[in-house]
């Protein structure tokens, strides 16, 4: 078949992290690696590597390996990554939004915190990243999203709040969002939802070990697909 | 083949979703659901969700679906989720660490957080969160591992930190780590490692982002088998 597969979500997690070692490997001088070379050191299989790249064209010479400059500025090129991503987080009064709106990784990775939103009172009006101005009720988002430029929103409500707050966010304006509330949101058209959900990845620890319990090997199931 | 095929990492996250979506039901009085029901207000193909059950054995009836009950049971049982698994956080200082070891979600779902863990000595024999005791300095996890029956660490330190956390963390005597440094920890043979890397979650948004400023179709990725 010549119709294009779309790359599983778990290649593109991979892309990111790839881009994480590559940009590492660059500063530090290195200029060429083979896929055995970043599979090892990323404890992933050559063969999911290369299949991961294949997605995006052939780069990487046979029995040469990848230049790290031009596989890294091609992975920034796939993930969209040369501009700045505007972010807004909605919560931010709460522990986790606070936390989130001052994460200096965001911004390094070209990511940026660019307005605050909650519901409650005592939270609104208050600077809580400077970057991101006054706190703002979210009633405003639609408002602010097109005035700031917004594309992705971060949710750190609580599960009781997410019925109020979800026709606001899907019709906001904005295209992606990155959901902690522990509440699954499904992607519509216009809007790619992805979730993070804490007590989900302790739950899956957890099923690790109850396998080490019963005496039953762990296996590697780090590639998904 | 006979041999059982290990289910996917991806199976098991849904697994939790299932089992927060069955809880819900459960307090409503529902008795029964079929896989499409189930399917579908998880926007989930219902054939996933059968395959994803099958793996551990067979349950509902064919046309009749599944006793809500009796799936819960078994899947709390599958996450070895019948008792309560104790928590500690390394980074507590930080303001992740501190949003971590103040959420009371992890509870709700047996999970306890019982100790915290940081090496700036500001915080150290401070109390963040009262059922955790005072902050302990890192070189105290082995004895407080294994004092305290500590099975999971959850790791908020900064990336520079990783380095010095890393052997103490693995060699503490706790079986799974779940950790947010911008590092990806592989697992070991005794301990099981997840990663949650929040830019690789936005830089995966960002490939969406970049898909829809080309124009291309945005293919549905949640399945990623």
């Amino acid at each position: 078949m010549s119709r294009k597969l779309a790359p599983p979500q778990a290649t593109i997690r991979r892309l990111s992290v790839y881009l994480r070692y590559l940009s590492g490997l660059e500063n530090d001088g290195v200029k060429v690696i083979s896929s055995q070379d970043l599979a090892r050191r990323l404890a992933l299989n050559p063969a999911q590597v290369r299949k991961d790249l294949a997605y995006f064209g052939e780069f990487g010479k046979r029995g040469v390996g990848y230049s790290v400059k031009k596989l890294r500025d091609h992975i920034i090129k796939i993930l969209g990554l040369q501009q700045v991503r505007k972010v807004a987080i909605i919560g931010a009064g709460g522990r986790l939004g606070r936390a989130l709106a001052l994460y200096t990784g965001f911004e390094k990775r070209n990511f940026k915190v660019s307005a605050l939103f909650d519901t409650d009172r005592e939270v609104i009006g208050t600077v809580l990243a400077e970057d991101a101005g006054q706190v703002m009720h979210i009633d405003a988002l639609p408002k602010i999203v097109k005035e700031r430029d917004i594309e992705i929103l971060i949710l750190t409500v609580p599960a009781q709040a997410i019925k109020e707050v979800y026709d606001l966010v899907m019709l906001s304006g904005v295209k992606a969002v990155l959901n902690f509330a522990p509440f699954k949101l499904i992607s519509s058209e216009d809007v790619v939802v992805h979730n993070v959900d804490l007590t989900t990845e302790l739950e899956s620890l957890s099923y690790h070990l109850r396998l080490k319990e019963a005496g039953e090997p762990v296996l590697p199931t780090e590639i998904d697909e």
